[in-house]
C-alpha cells in the first residue's frame, strides 16, 4: 500500500458469519465500538466467514473479505501480531476451520509473527454458567404458564452441538420453565415439547441464542413455515412470541466475548 | 530399517491414553484384534498420548512411542498412508492436540502422502444416541430404587465437556434412573444428587464411561477418598457398587469406534 | 463473489517482482498471452512479490495483489487447484519465501486441494545450458574486440548467487568474449575486468539477464552513476552500449519458463 | 521417559548423511566434540538423513534415527528449543527436505517452541571465498606440472549444483592449477580436462570436497572403474593421487560450520 494505514503492529480481527440485515450490522458495529474503546490505538478489522453472506453483502455493494483475504491484506499492510475474535456462539465447524486457516498465516515470510485466536462465546463450563446466569436474570418468565426458549443454531453433525443440550440442563436447573434448543441440531423443538408441557408452560418467548437475530431467528425460530419452533410449538398448543435481539446486543453477554479477547490479546 | 516390516503402504495407528493396568492392556489388545480381523493385510500400531503413562509403561519395561515417535518411525519404514484411530471418548484437548501434531506428518518430504484421523467415540449426535441406546440395553436398572451412573473423565475447561451433560439428558430421557457424570468436569457428583434423589434412587451402579477402567475408575469414581463419586453419593445416603469394564471392552461400543475408523479409512 | 468469474477449478498464478515501466508491463502481458494460448480454458492471474513495487503500482492507480492476497482471493472464488509460475531468474530468497507462503494455502479448509509451484528460469544444469545456448545464438559478439556481458540481479547473501558464476563459466566456454555478471552479487563488475581484458574485449554490449529490463538494467547496469557496470567498465577503458530487453521478451527463453509451467501443471 | 536425560531445554541436533566407514564416524565424533566444548551444558544429538545409510548402520548394530525420529524423541524428552546443524556441503535437495520436515516440529502441541536450522557449509559468497582461501592455503600445488582438484558430490538436477562451478571459478582465480569438480553434477571430469591441460597440469591431487571421505571419495573420485575422476584423468594422460580426508576433519573448514551454528543458536 502507498501509505500504511496501520496505527500499530498489532491488529484485532473480528470475524462474524456475515449479515445483510441492517439491525444486525448495527449490532456488530456497536460491538466493534466497545472493542475500540477498550483497545485504543489498536486497529480493528472485520472478516466474514460465510461465503454466501459475503456474496449477498457484495450484491448490496458492500464487498467484505473472507478471513483469509483479511489476513493476506493485513500482512501486506505490515501488521505483525493479530488477535482474532470469533463472534460465534460455540466452537463448531466454522470456528475450527477458521482457526486452522488463520493459523496458517502465522510465520509466513514477511508476515505475522504471532496470531492468537480467542474462543467463541460458550467454550467451557465457566462460560456456560456465566451466560446462563445472565439469561436467567434478563429473561426469567414471570407468570406460571409462561416459559422462555433460547434458540441456537446447532449442528447435529458436530460435537459442539452438545453445548446446547448442556445449556438446556443449566437453564432448566435455574428455572424449570427456561429451555435451550436449536434450529439445526439438538435439542430440536420436538425434543423439548414433553418438558415444556411437564412444566405447565402454555406460552413461550422465543429468544435467539445467536450472535445476531438474522434469518435463522426470523424463519427457523419465529417463522410460520412448518418445522419452525413457532409452528411446532403451536401444533402442541403452545403459543409463542419472538424476541429479535442477538446475543451481541446484550452488553453483559458481549462482555464474555470481550473477556475472551482480553485473554487472547494478553498472549500477543 | 534393514528389512521393511511393512505389509502394505497403508497403516492403521491406534492411539490410546496409555495404561499399565494388565486388564486394560488386555482390553486394548482385544480391540486391536478386531481391527486386524477387519483390515487383513494392513499393519496396525499403537501409540500412547500421555507422557506420564509412557513413563510408567517404560518403568515396567514396555517402552511405547508417543504419537509423534510412532509417525516418525512409520515414515522411516516407508508407509505412505495412515488412518489414525483415537480411542478417546470425546474430542477434547488430547484429541485436538493429537490431530494437529499428527497432521504435521502429512506431506513431509519422503513421508506420508495422506493421513486421516478418525473421530473419538462421541463426536456427533448420532454417536451419542447410538451409545446411549447401547448403554440403556445393557445397564438398565431393574428394581425401582436402583440407578446407574456412567462416569466419564470430563474437563471443565474444554467445550467437549458439554458432551457429558448432553449424554446425561439422553440417558435420563431413556430411563429417569440412568445418569451420566464426570470426575473432572460436569456433571460433577454434587450436581446430580438432587436428580438422583428425585428419581427415588437409593443404590446405584457406577459404570465407567471411559475407554478403559483404569485409575480414574478405581479412584475418582469408586475410591474411598473424599470427593470420589462413591464418597459423595454415600454422604447423601446413596449406596454404590462399581463395575470395572471400560467402553472398549463392550463389543457394541467398540463397533462405534470401528465405524469411525471405516469412515476415515475409506478416505485414505 | 456474487458471480463466479472462474472458468474452471484450475488456475495459473503468474508471479513477478512487479514493475511500473510500461514496456516491462507489456512484456509481462505478452508472456501471459502465450500462457493463455497454451492453457485455453484455464484462468490466469498475476501477483507481484515486491511490496515496494506494489506500492508504486498502486500510486499509479493499478492496485495489484501480493501472492498471499491473490491466493486468498482465488480461494474465495472457489478455485481448487493452482499452478504457480514464478518469473524469477534464479531460485533465490524471493522464490523460496513465495513458495513457502503459497504452500500454506494448500489444504486450507474450503480452499485449495493442490498447489504446485514451477521453478524459476535457471533451476538446474539443463536450464542453464539451454539458456546459455540461446544467448550464444542470439548475442554472440561478431568483431574480435567486441564482447557481451549478461547482467543479472544477484544476491551475495544467498546460495543461488552461484548460478551467475556458473553461467559465466558456461558462457565463457561457449565464447571467451561472453560473460555473466550481477549488480548485487557475484561476479561483480570488478571481478570480470581481468577476464574481459585477457580476451581482448574493448567494447561490450550490456544485456540484462533479468526477467524485465527495469530499474536495475537502467541504473545499475547501464546508468552513469559510479559502480554501475557501464561506469566500472569505462574506468578500465572498455566502452559499452546497453540493450533493454528482458529475458521474458525472448520467445525461446520464455519457452523455458513455459516448460517449467508444463511440468508443474502436469502434476496438478 | 522415566528420567529426563536432558541437561537443558535447548538441544543441538547434528545431521549428517550417514556413514559406516570407521574413519568417517571418527571424524564426525571429533566434530561433535568441538560443538560440545563450545556449548557446554547443551545436549547434542545425531540424526542421519540417508535411509540407505541408516539401514547399513543398523545392519552393523548401530541403529540411528532419521531427523524426524530424532525430533519426535527430543520432543518426548521435553526439549523446547533446538538448533539444527546440517553437515551438508551445499543447500541441496537433502538440506531443503530436511529443513522443511524439521520445521514441522516447531509449534507442535507439547513440543518445540522454536527450531532454528543452520546453513550448510557453502551457503553464500562469503562462505565460498572463506573456504576457497582455506583450501588455497592448505592444498596449493607446489611444482609447475602439479594441480589440485577438489571433488564434491554435486547434483545436476538441483540449482545448488552451481555452487561447485562457482567454487571452481574462485579456486582458479586463486591459483590456475586448482579446480573444483563433482561426481554427480557439474563440472564433470570431462568438463575440466581442457582447463587442466591448458594450465599444464600433468599430475593432480584429488581431494574430497565432501563432509567425510566415504564411498563417493573412494569410488567415484579415486576408484579404478570407468568414469571415476581418476580414470577420466588417466585417459587424458593426467596421473592422480587421492587424499582421503573429509572437510569436517579440517579444523578451519569445520569452523565455518560452527560459525553457522553460532548464528543459528543465537536466534534460539
Amino acid at each position: 500500500m502507498a501509505e500504511p494505514r496501520r496505527m500499530s503492529e498489532k491488529v484485532i480481527a473480528l470475524v462474524a458469519f456475515g449479515t445483510v440485515d441492517p439491525s444486525c450490522v448495527q449490532a456488530l458495529e456497536a460491538f466493534e465500538m466497545r472493542v475500540r474503546e477498550k483497545y485504543r490505538g489498536v486497529d480493528t478489522r472485520w472478516a466474514y466467514s460465510s461465503k454466501t453472506m459475503r456474496s449477498r453483502m457484495a450484491e448490496r455493494g458492500v464487498a467484505q473479505p473472507s478471513p483469509e483475504m483479511l489476513f493476506a491484506s493485513l500482512m501486506d499492510e505490515g501488521y505483525k501480531r493479530a488477535a482474532v475474535l470469533c463472534l460465534h456462539v460455540v466452537p463448531g465447524v466454522e470456528f475450527h476451520e477458521l482457526r486452522q486457516n488463520v493459523q496458517r498465516f502465522e510465520g509466513m515470510r514477511g508476515g505475522f509473527e504471532k496470531i492468537v485466536v480467542a474462543m467463541p462465546l460458550l467454550s467451557d463450563h465457566a462460560d456456560m454458567t456465566r451466560v446462563a446466569d445472565i439469561l436467567l436474570r434478563k429473561c426469567e418468565p414471570k407468570a406460571p404458564g409462561e416459559g422462555s426458549v433460547f434458540v441456537g443454531h446447532g449442528n447435529a453433525r458436530h460435537a459442539s452441538d452438545a453445548i446446547y443440550a448442556a445449556m438446556n440442563s443449566l437453564m432448566m436447573d435455574r428455572n424449570p420453565r427456561m429451555f435451550v434448543g436449536t434450529v439445526s441440531g439438538h435439542p430440536a423443538p420436538e425434543e423439548l415439547i414433553a418438558e415444556l408441557k411437564n412444566s405447565g408452560v402454555r406460552s413461550v418467548r422465543l429468544i435467539p441464542l445467536m450472535t445476531v437475530a438474522g434469518n435463522h431467528a426470523k424463519k427457523d425460530m419465529a417463522g410460520d413455515e412448518p418445522g419452525s419452533w413457532k409452528s411446532v410449538l403451536a401444533e402442541s398448543g403452545i403459543t409463542s412470541e419472538a424476541v429479535f435481539t442477538g446475543l451481541v446486543e446484550d452488553s453483559e453477554v458481549a462482555s464474555v466475548w470481550l473477556d475472551h479477547l482480553d485473554r487472547a490479546f494478553s498472549r500477543l
